[in-house]
């Protein structure tokens, strides 16, 4: 199942402050340059103190790097194609193109730009859960699939790199990738 | 063969600058906080204007990245074992080390924070250029070798990304990708 990570009790004081946060964060980035973006602003579109976003949040960067992991927390379960290959496929093709978009840069970006390893490592768990579910569909139907280090290593990984220090890479590509992790699994269960 | 990219022409009046201007930020950043480390303390350190590098590099961020991406540049060839195989997995253990360590972290944060694709892109070149020599090595003895994209995808892509995304790869791992890729490129020769 998708385990919901992170964040305060649903309808407390506290995730309403962050809701109410998150939102002005989002909706200022939309309309000016995130370089004219500052605490005290978003304090004032939030309506709240800007000593409330420095205690919870500490600075900007993590205050960006925070609603950049919520954006990407995924809002959908994978498409079903019938077989966990298609599956797989849809879902790298779909990942590939919102990272690589400018909204799915940036906030590569903002995840990585703040202190710490826990807002990527949160980005990393969000698509660790949606392969394992595609994995747990596969299985549930007699399907082979790979493994999820198999997945990450062989199909996320080039994604972001291609996006970070390259040219992304295209749908062609992209399932050429996918294809290798299947025949990676078909020849790890009958060598 | 190894192509040197970016930077002045050498000896002349604008390397010496970036030269010294490179050597006073790696000197900061060595001894303080990088979070105290700023343009006018950079100028009197390298002996030159704050005007000099705000007109060379814009920002700090720009420099940092500069300075990442220098020391990212390969300085020595890859260590010659007898095999293109050997050759890649020392090549790519050394790489995972490097990068995993705090100095080498901290580059790749550098060098990702700069507005642009210049940088990166020159990282991942750096890394093309090296698995190209061990490539070509590989061919003069009449050995098979795996393409360059199956190389950055297969073993490069997954290294950075589980170092920004996820837990750095151990050696027995790191093996495993190498095998992976030699494999692809066996099945690819003989279908």
């Amino acid at each position: 199942m998708v385990e919901r990570e992170g964040g305060p009790r649903p309808g407390g004081r506290s995730a309403r402050v962050q809701a109410s946060v998150h939102r002005a964060t989002r909706d200022l980035l939309a309309r000016m340059d995130r370089t004219a973006v500052t605490i005290p602003l978003i304090a004032a579109e939030a309506g709240v103190t800007p000593s409330t976003i420095y205690r919870r949040w500490g600075e900007l960067n993590e205050l960006l790097a925070d609603v950049a992991v919520e954006r990407l927390r995924p809002d959908m379960v994978p498409v079903e194609t019938g077989h966990g290959r298609g599956d797989l496929l849809a879902w790298a093709e779909q990942y590939a193109e919102e990272m690589s978009s400018d909204l799915g840069r940036e906030m590569i970006r903002d995840v990585l730009a703040a202190e710490g390893a826990a807002g990527p490592r949160r980005c990393c768990s969000y698509a660790r859960q949606q392969i394992a579910l595609i994995a747990e569909r596969a299985a549930a139907r007699g399907e082979a699939f790979p493994s999820l280090d198999a997945v990450l290593d062989g199909v996320i990984a080039p994604i972001l790199f291609r996006i970070l220090f390259d040219e992304a890479l295209g749908n062609a590509r992209v399932g050429e990738l996918v294809e290798r992790v299947f025949e990676g699994d078909r020849r790890g269960d009958d060598p």
